[in-house]
């Protein structure tokens, strides 16, 4: 790599979290020595506004990618799969957003938070975990190493930007038809979302659990570095614009106590503890959208069960859960 | 009470749930010899339109209630602590829709399908359980009968229409407003619901529950007789305007089968079965919406657990949910 500053390319610059990526990297102050942004798609738009410059949107190619230092892909399963190998090839450090590689066992799969050092094992790919998997784990690591975590049956509520760039928009046209009395057809989802709860992200497997759900269950045990924590989970896609929010009912080996948890995690990097229910404070989408950290609070011990504690779990999705998580790798790398 | 026919009582019929509550008992033929209409309030509407029916609306007097057969009260919990004994002191079975008397010892806490020989134990108030008790335990039940249940955490999904008249209006304003780009303060809950989720339903206690949380663990044993079962719950309000959700993750003694449990759900009385993940068939609250039935979908097994189903329940909170299920419980006192 170039001492010091980095070239970086953008592969999906114009989607949601491509896009994301690039003004993360501006607002961290990443040592750039020169931004290549790429659209995945045949007739890209020729620039886009950046931090308050104007950068031109290249077509795919990879000669073009040559030479970068750290390539995000950002265009989805199908393109990482088909061109993250040829781009690692070429001595660049790609960072795939997709899940493509994820579970592969030579590519790490790594939120800096939880399992930094699994950087430096990479062999040119390293993955960034699914959006929903990443806010879970910010918090639950920190309680595992006091408490050891055993099992997680988690509920999210995940809002449409984590379906890409159509997705707002048809929960707005939908929402606002709706309140008129009239019904929009369903696109970007399996049905309308609008003033509506959809327990189906990602496709079916045999058991009845979707991909979102079996990711959350893998992904967990990967990235904390723990084959035997046990996770179940349900995702339901809410009419939320941007923040994925997740129930959480944790079980440890050991009795655990709320009030220690709350002092654990106010230290623990990337969370901010927000539980004040006298004054009606608890985390909430509204509140997180466009923020860094990952919110938790609605702390409490299950009063059936004093090894579990509930929690409340509230995180920007194209924030932490997508591009500032690819962002803080391309930051470890040396 | 008249021979057949009778003298029926509704305190709170201009709320959301007595309104419903008379519409349900028209559609239903209850055997009416009598409709009186009451409010709570000072100045009430002066009548009402009822399938296709004129009613006065009278303020409330205690006098006038009396010489009915049957109660139903929707006035909130304030209300029936201040009257229902007095009502039902006047030889009027009670059926109250407030937790005022829910987990009173001599009070039966009903819900037809699941303990309706309770309803013959009253001393003159029965209490109608919670909303999202109710599609709870209509579920959990017939499961319960065959693998018995030890344990279940659930995540609710709510909708607006839970706390009332004016919050279906602020749910439709502010998110009108937030579409145009404009904020409309929070009235009828602590935060804006528009577009996002609110992890507070009824007040906070010591433990850091909400009183919705505790009502569906509390409820939920005294309506299964099973005071050894353990729920824990968090309760979320969501920007949908009507029909309650629940990922219920539910543990047995004995080894669980979602082959059998669908089966078993099946021919379960006030149960409907939509569970077909591959033509994308699953229970929203818009489909449940004004609909009688309590619909259950994504069963299965938890895959680290052979005890533990997975599942997610919907149903009208207004109508199954309060009016339906108290005008059931009116249709087995003879």
């Amino acid at each position: 790599m170039t001492r010091g500053r980095r070239v970086v390319s953008i592969i999906g610059a114009t989607g949601l979290v491509g896009s994301e990526i690039a003004r993360v990297l501006f607002a961290r102050r990443f040592p750039l020595s020169e931004l290549r942004l790429f659209a995945s798609g045949r007739n890209p738009e020729t620039s886009a506004d950046i931090a308050g410059n104007r950068f031109p949107i290249l077509p795919f190619r990879l000669d073009e990618v040559t030479g970068s230092d750290i390539c995000f892909l950002a265009a989805g399963g199908g393109f990482s799969k088909r061109y993250a190998q040829a781009i690692a090839s070429r001595g660049v450090t790609v960072i795939d957003n997709s899940s493509a590689f994820r579970m592969e066992e030579d590519v790490p799969l790594v939120v800096p938070e939880v399992n930094p050092d699994d950087i430096l094992k990479n062999r040119g790919i390293i993955a960034n975990p699914n959006c929903s998997t990443i806010q879970m784990v910010v918090v639950l690591s920190p309680l595992h190493r006091c408490w050891r975590l055993r099992r997680v049956v988690v509920s999210t509520y995940q809002a449409v930007s984590g379906a890409g760039l159509q997705a707002g928009g048809e929960l707005a046209s939908q929402s606002e038809a709706l309140i008129r009395g009239e019904v929009k057809p369903a696109r970007v989802f399996p049905h309308p979302i609008a003033f509506n709860l959809i327990p189906h992200i990602g496709p079916f497997d045999d058991t009845g659990f979707t991909l979102e759900e079996t990711k959350l269950m893998s992904e967990t045990r990967k990235i904390m570095g723990e084959p035997t924590i046990d996770v179940v989970a349900t995702a339901v896609r809410v009419p939320v614009f941007r923040g994925h929010s997740e129930a959480v009912h944790a079980e440890f080996d050991r009795p655990v106590n709320p009030v220690m948890a709350r002092d654990i995690l106010e230290t623990s990097p990337g969370v901010d503890v927000v539980d004040d229910p006298g004054a009606a404070l608890y985390p909430m989408p509204r509140s997180a959208a466009g923020r860094d950290v990952t919110y938790v609070g609605r702390l409490r011990r299950d009063p059936t069960c004093d090894r579990a504690l509930c929690m409340w779990i509230v995180s920007d999705n194209l924030r932490k859960g997508a591009a500032l998580n690819a962002v803080q790798i391309a930051e470890r790398l040396r």
